[in-house]
């Protein structure tokens, strides 16, 4: 019984479940599917509209690229997440295009991308969770994209990550987040975003003793 | 009789108008009001719930500041736009901080934000305007973001002084190199050193009055 298993996830995941039609919710489920993405596949490219996609496990990475091929990270998708942006004909005032990898081995439930927006014509509750899913994403990428433009905060973190492995000569720096911040002269909170944002890309492993660089060649060309 | 006013305004730019109730109608014009920005004021800083602005004539800019003073225009309102991000208590998922300014002499009518809130939680229709609006800028930050991030500085900046262009109708920018680099996003030199280049170039002529184009057709080529 494939849509009784839609069915206990919904449940879960979408608040208006309960307060929509017992047609609408078998609607849903059965336009519905499973899907494993093997790591490294693309899953969404651009203004298509893919669907809905909710994250049972792995992670998912959304980006932009520019003509030259040059990509940014926006944010990560893991394990309870959902993916609104890929479902570009739920939300029509979103002209912009993302693209959407998996980045490790992924299994994913995805609600077609029509089938969801038939529904959400239809109860006002499912527009309003739509809408406030993506916008709520908005934050993320203002963050990124302030942190990029006006603090080169990834540029000057890469910085005294680097000459502070090349001066100890280990690639481990031992200190807190909140020394770090204090050397390149921001906040605590701001570095350990950071951090974690260039742990997502594999260029750093946070842990208990401090920071371990795991790719020296990322972390010298930020730096650049 | 001011709240007449201010429903024959709402007519026209709430698409939920007649769908609420009297009392809501009463509720949201009993708490606007009528205001008239100069030139250069601020209007809205950070967080704090300032109302839904809607702009009657003038124009209003909205930006991001860093801790240095750097700031990046996100867009601009003009007559008959709405700005919903000054209305932070309308919309629980925004987060992050922008600051609106009046460019022009400007005259508006705000809706209090704790009241435009309020009728949004008693109302889909509004909660869907409301954060329909605010959704639909979201691809106009995306765009300053991929122009800013991933576009080369002559391309930006070829581009700027098209439009400011043909927005003005003449061949000459009137602006600053420091104006100009705020509104692309870029530091004052950068700009300076683009435009002798431009200059060389025969593109453009800088002299202290501003930029004038001279080759429209090579400055329309960098821009593509």
């Amino acid at each position: 019984m494939q849509e009784t298993v839609f069915a206990s996830i919904y449940k879960e995941i979408f608040p208006f479940w309960e307060a929509i039609s017992d047609a609408d919710r078998e609607y849903i489920c059965q336009n519905s599917y499973h899907i494993a993405y093997p790591k490294g596949k693309n899953i969404h490219n651009g203004s298509e509209c893919s669907g809905v996609i909710f994250v049972r496990s792995g992670s998912l990475r959304l980006y932009m690229m520019s003509d030259e091929g040059k990509d940014i990270t926006l944010y990560r998708l893991h394990k309870g997440d959902l993916c609104m942006l890929s479902a570009s004909c739920v939300l029509e005032t979103i002209t912009f295009e993302v693209l959407v990898d998996a980045e490790l081995d992924s299994q994913c439930c995805v609600v077609d991308g029509p089938a969801f927006a038939a529904v959400s014509k239809r109860n006002p509750d499912i527009r309003i969770f739509a809408l406030e899913t993506a916008l709520s994403r908005f934050s993320d990428v203002m963050w990124v994209m302030q942190q990029i433009l006006f603090m080169s905060m990834d540029k000057r973190l890469a910085i005294f990550l680097s000459d502070e492995s090349a001066r100890t000569g280990s690639d481990t720096i031992s200190l807190t987040h909140g020394q770090i911040a204090r050397y390149i002269g921001s906040a605590r909170e701001v570095v350990s975003r950071m951090l974690k944002y260039f742990a997502g890309e594999g260029i750093v492993e946070v842990s208990r003793g401090g920071v371990t660089i795991l790719d020296k060649k990322r972390l010298r060309e930020l730096a650049l």
